[in-house]
């Protein structure tokens, strides 16, 4: 592909002019490294520093330079490695240096991967900085058990949450009314949360028979998913003991899943990065 | 990248032992070439033939193999060239001849895109197909313009819609109330008929004040923006004589445009395929 060659040329000659750098925030997809972008690719290709977190292609990071710094930031569901501030920071200090700086984040950088904070900070510091936005897991996952978020005359609009906001319902800004009316739910990082979620939904009003599926490692060799009514879907995913992270999508494509699962894993490879 | 390289052998040595070949609904992006998947990108240069969309961006078709067949299949506004159902067919006859076919479809194949009624012409038919998720507009280009569609602390869910709902109040799907209530929502194909979609969310209770912006061709050269308060969105997009197709994303987030609006449009190049 011809287009946009010049730009790590141009990004390297404006470092040496000016003696700063700049950033990248990447989305690396869903978790099969081979729906990164292009762009983002490319990006990942050039970079001096590389910030990387937990849910992100294991092959990707080949993919880096060999004299490339690569520095795990990802957070564990018990403890964090390395604070937001502390990313923030870094990212400017590299940049400040006259470094080409990759974040690279699982899925898309915009979307509930605090990437805002990370751009206001490079911003604030009046950095150079870009956004190569990602294929999200919130729509990818599902398409990869063969569920459309919208469908004709079946779902015309879609909703994106995340599971934390129903562990923290008192002081939550969710909705729940307002999602139980939307026709499509995806919901992120919500295993944990199953129970709460479709327990708030269902008293908002969402029929305990909506159709519901919960994708585990999605697009990964290690996908598995759980297809179930809303109300009887903790239950089933407790049984089947499917792992984080997973996607869940309420609403009626998830039937579609039952036509068009394509996808067969071939179990060999999780291919997201575990830990550092 | 070594990740799957041995696909497109294995589906042409498939199709020569079966006679049948595969389908392919592959995300083109937002516009912006350099956005599609890596994926993408190898199924689109193994492809005997490509069935394009309007919204595609016009250098990926240079991609494609010389000998490949390519089929524009884009609705204009006035008219459809090809309706959706013939789509399907040529789909279904492309395939059972043995040919790799890709169906090249802007942003996401399964967000507002018909792609689930592609893939289920394709299963009915009991023929190979796999869906290649793309970045979809919905995110990138809001990206593009420095608005994270979710934020800490600002926004904690998202709901997707399309601008043609509006056009027909009376039988549609359409919850304003519950839409008006989602912390930031996106429209695409809206710029026709922003004023009763904001007319309707309004009337369902959303603050006229709230922070929105308009973003059209996003990602290409000619990207253009506008930003206003969405009592005032309607009338600022008349006035910016704002072509299609934009982005509208109305919500807190649209805000963060004044602090991280990153991306320096060229002007050269329009980077869509306007027709066939």
């Amino acid at each position: 592909m011809r287009l946009a060659t010049g730009d790590w040329a141009t990004a390297d000659s404006a470092a040496k002019a000016t003696g700063v750098g700049k950033a990248w925030l990447v989305g690396a997809g869903p978790g099969r490294a081979d729906l990164i972008t292009v762009r983002g690719l490319r990006a990942l290709q050039a970079a001096h520093t590389v910030i990387y977190d937990r849910l992100v292609g294991r092959e990707l990071l080949d993919e880096a330079r060999p004299d490339a710094e690569l520095i795990f930031a990802g957070k564990r569901p018990d403890h964090h490695t390395i604070s937001q501030d502390e990313i923030n920071r870094l990212l400017v200090e590299r940049v400040l240096a006259g470094q080409q700086v990759v974040r690279l984040k699982g899925g898309d950088p915009f979307v509930f991967g605090r990437g805002g904070e990370e751009a206001l900070a490079l911003a604030e510091a009046g950095l150079p900085f870009e956004i190569v936005p990602g294929v999200s897991s919130a729509l990818a996952v599902p398409a990869y058990a063969g569920v459309p978020v919208t469908h004709r005359n079946i779902a015309t609009s879609f909703a994106v949450i995340t599971g934390h906001e129903a562990a923290h319902k008192a002081d939550s800004q969710t909705d729940w009314e307002a999602l139980a009316r939307i026709p499509t739910l995806v919901v992120l990082m919500g295993v944990g949360q199953i129970a709460s979620i479709a327990q708030a939904l269902i008293a908002a009003g969402r029929d305990g028979q909506t159709p519901a599926i919960a994708i585990s490692q999605g697009t990964t060799g290690q996908q598995r998913s759980v297809r179930a009514p809303l109300v009887a879907l903790p239950a089933a995913i407790d049984v089947a003991r499917l792992p984080a992270p997973a996607v869940i999508v309420i609403g009626a494509v998830a039937a579609l899943h039952d036509q068009l699962d394509w996808f067969v894993p071939d179990g060999t490879s999780v291919g997201l990065v575990e830990h550092g």
